[in-house]
Parts: C-alpha cells; sequence; structure tokens
C-alpha cells in the first residue's frame, strides 16, 4: 500500500484521542492528505455493531459473540475506511486498532489470547500497521484517587494491567514498528516524538 | 450435554422448514421438551445482525465483516437458547447451523474455506450436533424451470453445487452424526425416515 498507516494504542485516559488531533493537525499544516478514524465504531455499520454490544436491552452478549461483533468492526473499517485511503497514498491514523481488541478480548476474558488475535488479523485481512505509537502508563495511578474499590473495580484493574503488560510485549518484540511512549508526559513533548517519528515515514 | 441436539442442513426450497415442523409436532405428541430455532436470526441480537448484513443502506459490507456477523449471530444463539436447553436436557431442533456458514460463506467467497470452518466452530464453542440432518436436492432441478439465467444466476448456481458438494462430504466423513435423505422424496416418507433415526437418540 503507498500510504501510512499510523494506530495510537494504550490504555484508557492516556490521552490518544489528543495526540490523534495534534497529528492531525500537523498533517493538515503540512497539506499532507490524511484520515483520522477510530475503533471500534469508524464505519456506519461499526457503530450499530458497538450500539449492539453496548445496548443492555439485548441482555448477556456471549463474550464470543461481542468478540466476533468487535471483528466484523474491524473487517469493515479496513474495508471501507482504511485501505481505500491507503490505496490513494493517504496517511491514516486509527485511535485503537486490533492489538486492543486482543487486548481487551482476550486478557480479560475467558477467551484464548491466540483465538482473539486469529479473529482480529484474520478481520482485518493481515494489514498491520507501519506504525503503531503506544501511549503507556501505569493503570494504578489513574485509580490511585478511588479509595473505595470493591472487587468488580479489582477485576477491571488487573485487566487494565494484563493489557498494559501485552501492549508492551507486542512493543518490545517488534521495535521497529512501535514508538512507545510515557503518556504521563507533557503534552508537547509526547507530540514532538511522534511527529519526529513519523515525518520520515510520510508517503 | 445431557439434551439432543438435532440439524437440519441443506439448500434453499429443500423443505427443512416443514421438516422442522413435522418433527416438532411429533415431539410433541410425544411429550418431549424441546426447542426449534434457526439460523441466522435465532435471538433478538442475531436478529439484528441479520437485518445489518442485508439492509442495503450500509452499502458494501465486506466479505469478512459479513462472516463474522453470521459467526457472531451463531455464538449467541448458542449462548442465549442451544445450550441452555441442552443442559435442561431438552430436544433442540435447528434449521441451519455452522455447516450453512461454511458452505455459504467459504464456498462461494473469496474467503478460505478452512478459516470459515475456524470462525463457526469458534463462535459455537465447538458444540457439535448429535445428528445432522441433510436434506439433498440436485440445485439444477430446482432451476431448471428459468431459461434465461443470466452471468449472476448462473454464479450463484456454481455456489449451491459447491455447498451439496460440500455438505454431502461432510455427511460421508462422518456417517454415525449424518442422516442424508433425497429431498426429493415425499413429505411423509422423509419425516418418518427423520423419526426413526431420532427415537432411539431422545433423552
Amino acid at each position: 500500500m503507498p500510504g501510512l498507516f499510523v494506530v495510537f494504542e494504550g490504555g484508557d485516559s492516556v490521552g490518544k484521542s489528543t495526540q490523534v488531533a495534534l497529528l492531525s493537525d500537523w498533517l493538515d499544516g503540512r497539506g499532507v492528505r490524511h484520515l483520522s478514524t477510530r475503533q471500534p465504531g469508524g464505519t456506519p455499520i461499526g457503530a450499530e455493531l458497538r450500539r449492539l454490544v453496548l445496548d443492555p436491552s439485548y441482555g448477556d452478549v456471549s463474550p464470543r459473540a461481542e468478540a466476533m461483533m468487535y471483528a466484523a468492526d474491524k473487517a469493515q473499517h479496513v474495508h471501507e475506511l482504511i485501505a481505500p485511503a491507503l490505496a490513494r497514498g493517504e496517511v491514516v491514523v486509527s485511535d485503537r486498532y486490533v492489538l486492543s481488541m486482543i487486548a481487551y478480548q482476550g486478557a480479560g476474558r475467558e477467551l484464548a489470547m491466540n483465538d482473539i488475535a486469529f479473529l482480529g488479523w484474520w478481520a482485518v485481512g493481515g494489514l498491520r500497521p507501519d506504525l503503531t505509537v503506544l501511549l503507556d502508563a501505569d493503570p494504578d495511578a489513574a485509580v490511585a484517587a478511588i479509595e473505595d474499590k470493591d472487587r468488580l473495580e479489582q477485576a477491571g484493574l488487573d485487566l487494565h494491567h494484563r493489557a498494559r503488560s501485552f501492549f508492551l510485549e507486542q512493543a518490545q518484540s517488534d521495535p521497529a514498528h512501535f514508538l512507545v511512549l510515557n503518556a504521563r508526559g507533557s503534552r508537547e513533548s509526547i507530540a514532538a516524538a511522534i511527529r519526529d517519528r513519523v515525518e520520515p515515514l510520510l508517503p
């Protein structure tokens, strides 16, 4: 594909959407054609799938059905938006991609992580990002302010720790395609580090 | 699982729903607790997924997204209806199941049949039917009356031939779990053959 595919991954509230917006502004300023998007829900059918998964009126959605619906969202997102933009030579910036699916569907559920990885990468036809920016933060810090943790919150925290470990392992195993940044750094220093890494990759 | 899981497979218009209804009536008459259901669309969320796949306003749904959405329907169907009924010791009769997904998503598309088989069986957690009744018919006979076939119809016919071959191969490879019947037989003779095969399996 002639374009450049940049993905942001990391936990909740680490500043991914802020950095996507800053990178997008910078690309605008340079006159680089680009598409900023997000998963899940980046297409009309993806938004419907996300709505179905989250709608409590459907009762108990099975973990396997949920994983399949998130995978369907990814499949359609690549087919409808990401692959055509890359084929036109554009820069595509996505807030979350397959690794988030593996981290949150596979690390926290009874489902095998290898199976979720197969589903996720199959859904996108094996399309790998050219660069994944991992905004890394300790989940403990985010919830340190909350004092009255119940068991459910503790389970959620464990999930976020497992997801963080998974992201870091992926980055360590493929440093040529990852940029790991401390999400607690300043907004501007993070944006500058991202620009430095992206600039030589521009189409 | 203490119940009995019976699935009907075969092409379109071979009489599956008629035979499901006749088997259901017979089970009623014997006072056997049972659930008759169908795929896709046997649950509220499954019906929504089916609606999304078929709704032309979503434009070009990718084959991978479509396969994932049919797999999600299966996952929820087993989770919400089939597995609980089997656990209660009931007979479950389903009009289509995983083999239809493999036959129609895998045989007719650019997608690899082995991949679709993995998705389908993974979605249902590996739950295999105790008996699959294959109502077999030559697709040519069904469309023989149509004279002015265009290329699209021919492609559709090829798909139905490949699906038929796939169903027959599956039945031949596992005769202990299949009953293959000529769908052109009389309604009553087919129903009798099904009852003869099901009766000794009843819980």
